[in-house]
């Protein structure tokens, strides 16, 4: 073997690397818009263990059965080993296929397994929906604020994100007009409208039924596709879901699910539910991309659905975030300053918070983390620099009582800012981001 | 609940729904060039138990050791479940990488953990790799023949494949320097040349020593990025693994690699070996496509190749191959009719066959699976329409008994051909292909 010396350097160094990028020149033109997320810096801080970090969206899975799913995957191991790990369906397997049109029968949709494409979690079906309908230039609406790792596949693939207005039921029917005859006007191609209509991550918000109805009929008056993005639906603290979007019409909405919040992301399954003649393209896009989703991951949840109580565990997890946003919502009435308020959720893991006019989230962060408390700033979840009087808390992962030591924190940090707003004028150091009046995000619901 | 009523529908009828696509004008264009690829229709026939299938490249897991694997994944969920069932890096884990680097030494790389992105099998690692690399109308260099995934990839993303000559040793490195020259003498970008050196799919032929240095020398002179995509080089027969092009150049080669053929592909888990910046890019790639690849998947292997003697395995496995290469060359001596030529492989899982000029093995191939037994006719493995008198046999999956068998049906479809051929002047009812003398494909050594 003619190899080289194993090098002499340490991983440290490595990470601190700042020679130029010698192969900058060969890049594809999608590649320069690739930059490291808000979400992703702020993981390394996070992790720190001195610092309440309100800012991941990990779910706390620590309810999960461990003893169940361990013998369940050696169970499968055993009898079906052989099956569960080969190439399987670019497709997925059709067993939990069948499994996942049983779970969204739980949102009122009626559909079958052959319109489902199983994927890497639901960030892949963003990834496959958007390769397959979006040339370089098109444009997507979204809500304004929207899902960060949206925004991220959107840009990847060269889109414009155009938002549109909020309120407190979500995405607000007559600006999603507007906002699709403006840009038809100006001759731009508008090739969907993606949406959460449940517990909106990260504005906390969810559509009520009649909304969904108004927002369809938009969508059909100006012939616009709907993307329905619902990891959190089945996480509702309070009454019954609401039927989703899809359950309301077939063939206008392209549905996107997820076992990452009501079993465990790991496994990274979610899936599409598309039309016919879409699915068929997803399915030649899986394909390209990975050739078959995780057999593995696929034969594990379906054998777990079997073999547990899945809804149960399902309201055991909703119990255990409702307690954790019962403390997040206490300790923001007790420690938020005059002047900021937020949105109640009745589900899923966020709120989303305003901030005064004159403070600034993203400056005020590295003052929040010497504070050892984490958020992500209103700005990651806008695509054109809007947001920066916002911010976003999860309450997901945290104890209550770390929930509670948290909004401590941020209510002393932001308290500070504010004294020295009112000494000073304005926030220090501070840039001014533009506060577009367009945007009309949700957040005056004070609880 | 409002949904709809269950539509009254069987799955054999949705499947032969034959209705316009009615959202065929809202597709991106590179949607357009999505097909089924000749593999995915071929599974479906290769299935059905009367037919001896020599089209597929399922590996053969059967000797894996269920009862080790069943233990190891019940005792990975008890100890560290709620970390292998979590989100986990988009980079992918670091114990993995490490795992990954002890693989590459096998075959001559140092490698540093940091330099690896984790990925959803290699076909991913390709989709990553192209994303960030190539524009539309790009152009990239193939071996012809070329493996069909990676030509799906190059076309969905819009990019223009030029091949290359081989030889018995592969790559032909005065072609490739050729191939550049003129291509860029067009104006035509050139982004890599995407080669498979060891037992390659589907020529079945491996490059010496001293043709990948002749093919890394070309490379440096032309300064070309080469894709080294090695998914079986750890299963040859006969003797060590040859260093890969990698153990030669630190930042000349982007490097593929997967557990799919040395464990099980139903884990999903490949990875790419790159220089520091182009793994910054692929990182931000991944996260964009999946947020992070299969955390359960990663801790399974990582644990599986802890508590297992996985390089002995992979003997085990290699040695069941050999047999099946021996049943299949074997057959081809006794049961091919005159002027049939096939390449001798010396691991992996391929043999290329050449057909006498005036046969066509896709016009064939409805008569060959009539006669029970299938392959992949050799216009799956070019861009061009080029591959008519050729045809892939893979031996990885049937027993050596069933490889006999094919052969036999194989050559008794074949010696019909001929002697329809030579009654006739050409063969019935086939659609004559374009043989551009321009492809030098292996396929002279006759065993």
């Amino acid at each position: 073997m003619e190899s080289p010396p194993e090098p002499d350097r340490a991983p440290l160094l490595r990470r601190q690397d700042t020679r130029l990028d010698s192969y900058v020149d060969r890049y594809a033109a999608r590649t320069h818009g690739m930059t490291a997320s808000a979400i992703r810096a702020l993981f390394a801080v996070a992790n720190r263990p001195e610092v309440v970090s309100l800012a991941g969206g990990m779910p706390n899975i620590a309810d999960l059965p461990l003893d169940v799913v361990g013998s369940t995957l050696q169970d499968l191991v055993l009898g079906r080993g052989l099956q569960a790990m080969q190439y399987g369906s670019g497709q997925g397997e059709q067993e939990i296929r069948e499994a996942i049109c049983e779970v969204m029968r739980l949102e009122g949709i009626s559909a079958h397994p052959d319109d489902v494409t199983v994927t890497v979690g639901s960030q892949q079906a963003l990834d496959l929906v958007t390769r397959i309908f979006c040339d370089p230039g098109d444009v997507v609406l979204c809500e304004a604020p929207s899902y960060v790792g949206a925004l991220g596949v959107f840009r990847s693939f060269q889109c414009d994100v155009a938002h549109v207005a909020m309120d407190e039921q979500g995405l607000v029917p007559e600006a999603l007009r507007e906002a699709v005859l403006a840009l038809r006007a100006e001759g731009r191609k508008v090739k969907f409208v993606y949406t959460i209509p449940s517990f909106h991550n990260p504005a906390g918000v969810t559509q009520s039924l009649e909304r969904r109805e108004a927002i369809l009929a938009v969508a059909e008056e100006t012939d616009l596709l709907v993307i329905e993005d619902n990891p959190y639906g089945l996480l509702g603290f309070d009454a019954d879901p609401i039927p989703a979007i899809r359950s309301l019409s077939d063939d206008r909405v392209v549905y996107l699910g997820t076992f990452s919040k009501t079993f465990a992301p790991g496994f990274r399954i979610g899936w599409v539910l598309a039309p016919h003649a879409v699915r068929e393209k997803l399915v030649l896009a899986q394909e390209s991309a990975t050739l078959c989703p995780p057999t593995f991951s696929q034969f594990a949840i379906t054998a777990y659905l079997r073999q547990h109580d899945w809804q149960g565990q399902i309201k055991v997890f909703a119990e255990m975030y409702r307690e954790r946003r019962d403390a997040m919502l206490a300790g923001l009435a007790a420690d938020m300053p005059e002047g900021v308020t937020w949105t109640v959720p009745a589900g899923g893991f966020y709120v989303w918070v305003t901030l005064p006019p004159g403070l600034d989230s993203q400056a005020m962060l590295p003052r929040a983390v010497t504070a050892r408390v984490a958020y992500v700033p209103g700005t990651a979840f806008y695509a054109d620099g809007f947001g920066s009087r916002h911010l976003r808390l999860s309450y997901c992962f945290p104890t209550p009582e770390r929930i509670r030591e948290g909004t401590r924190r941020l209510g002393e940090v932001l308290a500070h800012e504010t004294e020295l707003m009112s000494t000073f004028g304005t926030q220090v150091s501070a840039p001014r981001r533009p506060e577009l009046p367009s945007h009309n995000a949700p957040g005056t619901n004070q609880a």
